[in-house]
């Protein structure tokens, strides 16, 4: 089958790109070919899909939300190059991967993905970041998780407080589907922004003064 | 004269720290030596000391406020180690230092520090940061300058539409250390926590609801 051809705007790409989930994109006359046959937006990686629909918000003036860089333990520095680093680990993250704020509220979450089937692995999510959105929703932030189903090709935004109890409760490692839909918030897909996560705070009246 | 000896608690240091405000300490027996004299809350960087500050916040269940960490660019990883990074280099930070959330609201601001003795040079700051200050103001946030005037041994907290109104101003490159006083709320100089800047807040009814 052909591969799919698309346009992604403000988005610079030399030669090859893997991302995590696995696709592969070669760059020809700066359109982006997909190396696999599926549509454009299922394409990219959910985190790429979360920082384009970031990027947006923060364009378009709606918000200022920002993905937290993946905490690096130096270990050595270039002798003569004061701003070259030649030795150093990522390091565990012990918040969540985004942060920001939305109509005055603090935004504090998580973007996650799974190939999973029926459930959610909870062994996604580390106890340092359960403890992390415990002190969010204490101190009056908006919490919460978005999941991509990848088998299913739907996004769900789950509050903090679901799955935080989840996985308190202890009874299950993962969470199913069922109770994904039942407690999450669809986010359709959209072109610009691809994920209209804030919709829903709105939908809910949770960003009202 | 005889090197102070102080301790601070939970602080990891293996053999031989130097700041870069220039004091040197040296780890003997989990005490710190500090090799310049001078008492031990001023030998303490800045940074380090609103880094302890948080942490002191972030225990007391009192706010959330995390140093946003210094973006790297990785350029190179082991071909046999996939955590190991064997070349980056430091990239150019387009936002504060530090947010968070405090009584509900967002919390956003840069720590800067001068050893003028009468002004505070605008070339500290970068114009990315004048935008995103900008942007948070828009959004509703809280956002402002902690300014360390080492001359003087004082801590200001300013506001940041007041930073931003002289930076665009344009009429002078540095504000006078009377501007700072005038406009500026004298953070004093505790034990812990070390700089109580969200006093400030309160004391100006800023979180209330």
């Amino acid at each position: 089958m052909p591969a799919t051809l698309f346009k992604i705007l403000n988005y610079n790409v030399i030669k090859m790109i893997k991302y995590p989930d696995g696709t592969t994109y070669k760059n020809t006359n700066n359109k982006l070919i997909s190396l696999r046959n599926n549509h454009a937006n299922r394409g990219m990686s959910f985190e790429d899909a979360i920082n384009k629909t970031n990027e947006y918000y923060i364009k378009s003036n709606i918000a200022l939300i920002y993905k937290r860089p993946t905490p690096i333990k130096i270990i050595r520095m270039d002798r003569y190059n004061t701003s070259k680093i030649t030795e150093a680990y990522f390091a565990e993250k012990s918040t969540t991967d985004y942060n920001g704020i939305y109509k005055s509220k603090y935004i504090d979450f998580e973007a996650k993905s799974t190939i999973s089937k029926t459930s959610f692995p909870l062994n996604n999510i580390s106890t340092h970041q359960i403890k992390h959105l415990e002190k969010v929703l204490s101190l009056g932030g908006i919490a919460f998780f978005l999941i991509e189903l990848k088998s299913i090709h739907e996004v769900y935004l789950l509050f903090a407080d679901f799955i935080v109890n989840f996985y308190k409760s202890n009874k299950r490692k993962s969470i199913p589907f069922s109770e994904i839909k039942k407690n999450g918030y669809l986010i359709k897909e959209g072109y610009l922004p691809r994920y209209n996560y804030l919709k829903v705070l709105d939908d809910l009246h949770l960003t009202k003064q």
